[in-house]
């Protein structure tokens, strides 16, 4: 086969190539598979939207045979050749027939795992395990779900905060926090930017958003734990109370369920398994003491002492949701203040119930959020009947003693999105690089 | 006065009072400031997007009497009234004739800060100080920047990572790592997504990008230091060489300070007396060896031992392409590697330098780059060479062992583009809420 020309095409994208006119071509990829039919080897490239058939001639000494002979799977290489039409090839009825092969870094062989390897060494070796289609995907939807939230920000007059994950000190409760050597004394990882994204409020940004890193020590093992996450964090003033700040939220799930179903909606399906609906709005907003009696007809006793809804509920509620409205969300409002952070503002009407929510999904709790006390008299007696002490929190109460709007937020675990969007039961499994109490490898 | 209506209308945002019809209007912000007329009072009240005069009736008694003598400068407020033209108020010649008062909460009086405060008691308050527009534009600012950034990666097919910042060891060098307590053992917090960054290229990511914070335990107190800081990282696959990192970091740039100047080139002007311009393509390109010689030509020896520029020799370089090209930028290529990472990629025509380069703007360096080493004995080497021991970057190393396309990339300091895009010199004004070696409150 001859050398056909010198100057090497731009590379073509392996899912444009059906749309690229016939003849010389450029593809760029890692080898996935090798077979050697002994007068030609097909070989299978990959990149990140598609793979093709490459069919290179063994017999006849080329330009490219001792590079051939080189190929391992996973091998980086840059692939010049004919594009032709081939019936009988199930990547897209199309082959290169090569005529140029630049190796760019050759692959130990065997790969350290493959397709039977279980979870825990497929973390070790994660930048191979990702190169694995239905991986690539999930973080190919996760950029998409954080443009969708990102796009209605913008259009909604939002502003992004990036705001201090090194703290003085807890940012909600005491417990699971990371403690850091801090020069001559000590400092905290932010649990949440719940505190600072209050501050904006008080400094006049009145709609702010942040998509940054949290930081749990949490010791748990399950499927659901990490102790790095990413969390989507949204805080609005003015609100004329916890509907308002849900109603930002529906706006959010059904812009981003809405893109990933146009551009994914296909292939999620595919992969898998899991058919991605745009929820109607409103969605179901049901109070917490309705929500607990809902539970109770369909047989279920609450085991917890404070009443808050256990797992085991939220998925008995969830489907009684399924089957009344015929939709996979539900807000459950209005809780109690034993179940809820000191921060959260109570009705005035005797009831003492907060303007805090839950958003369940599918069964599973994706959100925490509430109107927010932003009176300071109030909020000082509502932290000490919590029990929680002046000076721990005197930096977060000065917020509201310069004027503070009334606000509200929420926050939203990346995670926990793309595990129920795409049916996938372990956080380490949606997760770049997941962390844990025995993992911080590599 | 009479009470117009019990209910209250949906809130402007002051900035687009000019195009609501005359009549009713509801506006929310913070009391600004308060003038006593005897017979009426003015009031200003500012939101995130402009300020406008409210005018009370003090003679009468009216719905609003009590409220309007407890206001205070800062109170959170929201106001309904007439809106009526009045061509002698200079806030866009515009008024509110305050029909209902609603103070949502009331400011301690004083403020415990004003115009006349330092900087550091200024971060102290950081929230009020955020109040004043200067302050809360620099973060209109940065949210557009990081949007025109984010739409330009979309476009371009880019995968959005969130890499771990608890890590097991130095991502790059051994100094200025944060250690914290992780379980029984001991973690650190990433100095930059460098080496994480570069997995997702051997994962076949292709196109990466990652806003986030990084952590330098830096004990400096100057101007341009911090301890924690957002980084916008990018990195690609199947380069050609550092010329095409290069031309993405331009094309970022054109977007964003085109978006910039299209929506705040005139209140950037006029606020910081800053003209936003933007910049031709290609930006000049000047390698090290010409730059050292031009910098000598200008009359400055560099003392830097190594050679490297130094900050004044940048300052230098920057006139001179200023000079010849008018040009605000220019890319610093082909450094010698004693001054750049072990894992920048070397030219292999036997000069021995790297595909390394900066980005200068305005004197000021914003962006050190390269096209990276992705051949794992190559890699090796140089890191040994640098005297950097095998099992400190083993987990790295890795990555490039199953193969790994050629790619480069760059990170670009959020605040550093802020301070040089609105001549603000201290990286604190540009922060949100700045972390020093001893400043972690709020």
């Amino acid at each position: 086969m001859p050398h056909a020309s010198p100057a090497q095409s731009k590379p073509t994208a392996i899912a444009d190539l059906k749309t690229h006119p016939r003849g010389r071509v450029t593809v760029c990829g890692f080898v996935e598979t090798i077979r050697d039919h002994s007068a030609v080897v097909f070989v299978i490239i990959r990149d990140k939207t598609a793979a093709v058939q490459v069919v290179a001639d063994s017999t006849d000494e080329t330009p490219y045979t001792e590079d051939l002979k080189q190929l391992t799977i996973g091998t980086a290489v840059t692939v010049t050749g004919k594009l032709v039409d081939n019936k009988i090839v199930k990547l897209g009825g199309l082959e290169i027939q090569l005529e140029e092969l630049a190796i760019a870094s050759i692959a130990t062989s065997p790969l350290p795992i493959d397709e039977d390897t279980g979870l825990d060494k497929r973390l070790d070796w994660r930048f191979v395990d990702l190169r694995q289609p239905q991986n690539t995907l999930i973080f190919k939807i996760q950029t998409l779900l954080e443009h969708a939230f990102r796009l209605l920000w913008i259009e909604e007059g939002f502003i992004e905060i990036h705001s201090p994950k090194i703290m003085a000190s807890a940012s909600e409760s005491g417990g699971e926090l990371f403690r850091l050597d801090y020069f001559d004394g000590h400092a905290y990882l932010a649990q949440s930017p719940q505190f600072y994204k209050q501050m904006a409020m008080a400094a006049g940004f009145e709609r702010v958003f942040e998509i940054a890193p949290v930081f749990r020590a949490n010791p748990s093992f399950t499927s659901r734990h990490d102790t790095e996450f990413t969390s989507v964090d949204v805080e609005i003033s003015w609100v004329d109370g916890h509907h308002d700040v849900m109603d930002l939220e529906e706006r959010m799930l059904v812009a981003a369920l809405t893109a990933v179903k146009e551009q994914f909606g296909d292939v999620i399906h595919d992969t898998f398994g899991v058919d991605v609906v745009v929820p109607e709005r409103p969605f179901p907003r049901i109070k917490h003491a309705d929500a607990v009696q809902i539970v109770a007809d369909r047989g279920y006793s609450i085991p917890r002492a404070d009443g808050d809804l256990d797992p085991e509920a939220e998925r008995r509620l969830a489907e009684h949701v399924k089957e009344t409205h015929g939709h996979e969300f539900v807000f459950v409002t209005d809780y109690p203040p034993a179940v809820r952070a000191f921060y959260h503002m109570r009705y005035e009407d005797g009831s003492g119930l907060t303007k805090g929510f839950d958003l369940i999904w599918k069964g599973l709790e994706i959100t925490t959020g509430a109107q927010r006390e932003h009176r300071y008299d109030m909020l000082l007696s509502q932290a000490e009947e919590k029990g929680i002490g002046y000076d721990e929190i005197a930096y977060y109460l000065n917020f509201f003693k310069y004027g503070c709007p009334p606000h509200g937020g929420f926050g939203l675990g990346l995670t926990r999105i793309l595990m129920i969007l795409l049916g996938i039961r372990n956080v380490r499994e949606v997760t770049y690089l997941y962390r844990g109490p025995n993992r911080i490898h590599p």
